[in-house]
Parts: structure tokens; sequence; C-alpha cells
């Protein structure tokens, strides 16, 4: 059965697997989703508990520190557009395309491999990934995001979700694109406390 | 000399750290002074290391976990006018105002001490703070500061801190008090980001 015949009762646990818990859907072809089941548990969505536990465990983070709780909250609150507080698999997908773009561009600035990058570069790494911010601006966001005068991975990731999701947060009410928005005070509160 | 009478060389330390160490200032008569001084180090300020030293060693929570260092820089950056990352006094005594006004309020809905709230109770404790937010925010910041349902004293604090810079930030751009901001993008992220 190993030469393209159908499968008779294939490896251990895929047969059950399918048969069993899995309604069919597209996902179950994707490499990620036995991962994100796993992950999800008997809910089917990931928490930020279960994902600084899969973070931690799948070594993304390689020689850097593991992802905080607190930064695994940030992540699901930027996609978490149902506010639930969890991640269901398409978003748990574009998290980590998300990831290793980050990643890789913090790999760019940090050659030494020291798992930190110098406060300037964060400021030009913003700029790269497309955003225009003032030096003012830019500044605030060193300060803020700077332990001991360096940026830990932890923390860009941190910086770049929630800029992220500020600034998508902030084109949805942009309609005409002029680059300013109208706020009333509990909308402000609203999207700005939930990242 | 323990009668009212001139002190006669005082307890160890006293005479010395007057005369040696600190210029005359209004500040040396403040009790938190002394405090102050010895958590800020040489550059006369404090950085959020710093402050969650002084709040552990302070035994501030009590029987609640200590605060992260994340609560910390975000206590930090919401009284951090000047962005230099650090408090001097008057800062540092506004925050122990505020934070033992928040203490106050969480142990009221904290009554079996558990070190947690109910999300729920949460959104009463905003109100009686006085914010006025919709039930839509509401739930959306309930979501985002909760952990396994539950409210922790550390994640309420930063969720309050938050809350109050900006609340602070849009009232300062809100100059007729109408409850409505027109946010230049670069302004939004600034005000944001930076708490």
């Amino acid at each position: 059965g190993m030469m393209g015949g159908p499968p008779q009762g294939g490896f251990p646990g895929q047969g059950g697997y399918h048969g069993t818990f899995a309604a069919p859907s597209p996902a179950v072809n994707d490499p990620m989703w036995g991962y994100f089941t796993a992950i999800a548990g008997q809910d089917g969505e990931v928490d930020a508990e279960e994902l600084q536990r899969c973070l931690t465990q799948s070594g993304f983070s390689g020689s850097y520190n593991p992802f905080s709780l607190e930064t695994c909250r940030i992540m699901i609150a930027m996609l978490d557009r149902d506010m639930t507080g969890k991640m269901g698999f398409n978003e748990f997908k574009e998290l980590f395309t998300a990831l290793n773009g980050w990643k890789q561009n913090f790999m760019m600035f940090d050659q030494d491999r020291s798992g930190t990058m110098e406060p300037h570069e964060l400021a030009q790494a913003i700029t790269s990934m497309g955003y225009r911010l003032s030096p003012h601006a830019g500044n605030a966001i060193m300060k803020r995001y700077s332990k001991g005068g360096r940026i830990f991975f932890d923390d860009y990731v941190a910086c770049c979700v929630k800029l992220r999701a500020l600034t998508e947060n902030f084109r949805k009410r942009d309609a005409m694109q002029q680059g300013t928005v109208n706020f009333q005070y509990d909308d402000f509160i609203m999207c700005t406390m939930a990242v």
C-alpha cells in the first residue's frame, strides 16, 4: 500500500483521526492543519497560553528568548476580529506568515546574533516595513520598546504586532485614505486598549 | 535627647546622609524622598527595572503577584511626559498615589483575596473610576486583560494605567471637550504606541 494504491489502514492514528474526529475540509490538506489542531485542543481555537507553548515548542524563536505571555496576548488581540480572545486556523496561518517576516527582518539587523538590535535600528526596521513615521513618533516607539538601551526580539515583535494592528484600525476608519480620522472617545479607547 | 530637644547626633546615617549627599531641597522633607533617591541611583531617575525592584521589595503587591516588567514599563510610559523612559520624583509620587487607589479598588472586588476579579467586575471597576464606556468597549477590554477567565492584579493595573494614559492623551487633543478628536496618523501612532 506504500506505492500509490489506496491506503490499507495507513500508519497509526491517521485512519482513525480522519475517520473519527475531523470533518473533511480543505484545511486538512494544509501542512499546518495537523499542527494547528494539536495546539488548539477541544475548542478548535488557540488562546494566548496555547500560542506561547506552541511558539516555544516549535523553536520559532531559535536562539532568541521565547515570547512572553504578554506578547502572545498582543498577537492574539491583533488578529482576534471577533474578540473571543482566541484564534482560528486562518488567523493562525496569517500570524505565522507575519512572524516569519518580522523574524527575517530582525535578523537582518541583528548581524552579530546578540538577540537584540539598537534602538535606532528599530526605526530603520519600521521604515523598511513601509511605515512612514515622523522622527518624534519613531523616538517615542524606541523609548517604549527598549530595555537597557537595546531592543530584544520579543519586544520587537510586540512592537510590530501593535503597529500593524493600530495601523489597520486607523485605515479601516480612514475611508478616504486622507491620513486623518475623527475618533469618538469610546471607539478610540476600544481600538487602542484591545492591542 | 528623646524628649524634644535638638538631636544630639541622631541615629546612624541620618546626619551623614543630609550633610554629605543631598542638596537642600523641599523634597528632602518629604517622607518618600529618601526612598526615591535610594531607588533612582546615580542618574536621579527611576527606570522600569528600578521600579519593578522597588515595588517588589516594598511589598506593594502584598499577597498579590509582583508586577511584571512589562507592567512597570507601561507605568513609566504613562507618566514619562519628556519621553526619557524614566521617572522623576514628582511622577514617582503621582504613580504611588494612583497605584494605591487602584489597589484599594481592586481589593473591593476581590473580597475572597484570590488575587483575581471576574471579567465583569473589571467593567464595574472601570465605571466606578468615572469612565463612561460602551458595553462593546468594556467587552474588548475584558477580553484583552483576562487570563483563564479571570483578571489578575498585575493585568488590572496595566489596564488602569493604559486607560488613564490614553484618556489623558485624548483629552489633551479634545480642546472643546466634545468627545471627538481628529487624529493625524502619525500623532495617533505616537500616542497609542507609547503606552
